[in-house]
């Protein structure tokens, strides 16, 4: 997997875009679509300043990136659907199964059980369906 | 850095005291010592439960470990004195500040702007206080 | 609309029960009916506190308080159902699509991007809810 | 009910079991068996901690720590089955429907009426839930 | 202590006195009056709603809403002015230091360790001024 | 004021410049120069995205983005020092102190009296430190 996103010739949609569908996949492409018809510049901002901006920045990988933010949705735990997408943006970029495993159940030390319990009960549900879907 | 922190002839506050120590050092035995008058057997559950049980699990080293950390206290934002002992225990684990500044940043898109901007500031802190006492 | 609640011979109960249903409309009186069986008294409390008290007080129009009240759920990213019944409200009280729409927009520069796309789609779900009832 | 749990001839382990059988039944049970095929370690550790070492401990009584844990999962808000699997467990400890209503409805006050609003929804599908089953 | 706050020809705003007082103390009193500049009606709801009309209630005694109250603060983990305030108050209705510091370190659980910690630094604060007080 | 910040001439960070400036006045400057050692690209990043994308936007009016601002900040709870530049903010567009504090406390009814309490003494400080250096 090539990380070279920062291309000073590409706009930062364009740049966003790739990046997008790099780490989120099909996944992303979804969330995008379905604010076409409520809010169709958020889409736009969704994929300008998270991917374009702050994702395609040289100094984190892409790993490291997915494992930050993992780690922040199971501990905010009010963002269950957000949070599915980058548990599968997480497998995207390398990250195995059991390292996404053990980086929500750390979480149960930094924002409690229950949040680290729901983590772990969106990673089965994505684990499940990404099995039933191959 | 050895990581083998897993050695069956140790109990977990054992194996707990020795993690605490290599992740965060001084400032761990700091948050220990200021439990002893008020809930000395909570000092004890901070050292098996995190560090025994958890950081010293295999499956996920100390680096990715520590961001997953810096990550999920930055998005809660409401935890700073213990952001600052883990901003501090990323440099100790290999982290860059570069590396810890990416992270906090990256926490803009997730938790928000003012949970970013107050985790660069405990960062700023923590890093002028290094370089203050080197 | 008359916004003028205050009214000396009226009780809170009495003058609350005016607002909430200007405000919130069925979706108010249906929260108010759903707690008859389990909290009586909190049914009462919900109209007297924040309708009778607080939506009552002349110092801050109606429109005013549900742009404070939407971008305040929407942030707090933990109480869908009472972002729907304000989102609603919020209508009723002369705000447009588009204007919610920008209110929740926001929120990702505070809260973040997941609070803000939470709180559209929550939007688009009432929006077509009314669409089909119209 | 006894609340002897600290025995010192049994381990952490043995010790959470009981008292998690005897606090939460049926549903604790049930999230310990949730987690067999993603996370078997977790399963030991909610055992363990919680139950082996902070429930069992003798300077609160069970019916304290569970007024406790229901007011603490209302007032976060975004831990819903967490807080229905407490509100049985409040019962099975000797608190009436009406004291877990009191304590839930006085959340809206540190928490705002949503957390306290959801928190009687939640309550009110347990406690019919139980009468189904009697 | 008596806890008959209800008292049919007795307004909400005397009731609440008479609770604020005995549950809170010189800490109470000290909260209303830095509001009386500001936002002196808030500092009537303060005590109308919270003290003359929840604290109030007779299906709960005041010893188990602070419990519920000490619980709630300590985990939602962003209020530590409101949390010492109800530290001295559950000194007042009965609690005894080890019962606080029980809850508070039973908040690792539903929480995690830093809002358990921050709790514990809050009553630590808070006995030690007494003591040095008395 | 004049709001038509969006000029197609211009670059987001120069709109961006134009709204903070207008908006948030020496305090967010303030804030800007403060990440030049830390985060320079940060500090581009809180010019262009919440100012140079979404306070620049047609479809609400300043007034309405601060009282959303303002609602949201006292609500979350845990970012006092953005509330604070944003009380100010909410001056610079045209809201009175009263209307700040009416804001302010109806936030009591959806995050609960201890957040509406700690915005109120936020914006006493606020309006101190303008009294004392006006």
């Amino acid at each position: 997997m090539t990380q070279h996103y920062q291309n000073v010739r590409e706009s930062r949609l364009e740049r966003g875009r790739r990046a997008l569908a790099e780490i989120d996949g099909q996944a992303g492409e979804k969330v995008v679509a379905s604010l076409a018809d409520i809010a169709p510049d958020f889409a736009t901002y969704v994929i300008e300043f998270p991917f374009g901006d702050i994702y395609s920045r040289p100094g984190l990988d892409l790993r490291a990136r997915e494992i930050a933010t993992i780690a922040a949705l199971t501990a905010m735990g009010n963002a269950a659907p957000q949070l599915k997408v980058h548990i599968e943006a997480g497998l995207n970029v390398g990250l195995s199964r059991d390292e996404i495993t053990e980086i929500i159940m750390q979480m149960a030390v930094y924002a409690g059980f229950p949040a680290a319990l729901n983590g772990l009960f969106a990673a089965k549900e994505v684990f499940a369906h990404i099995h039933a879907t191959e």
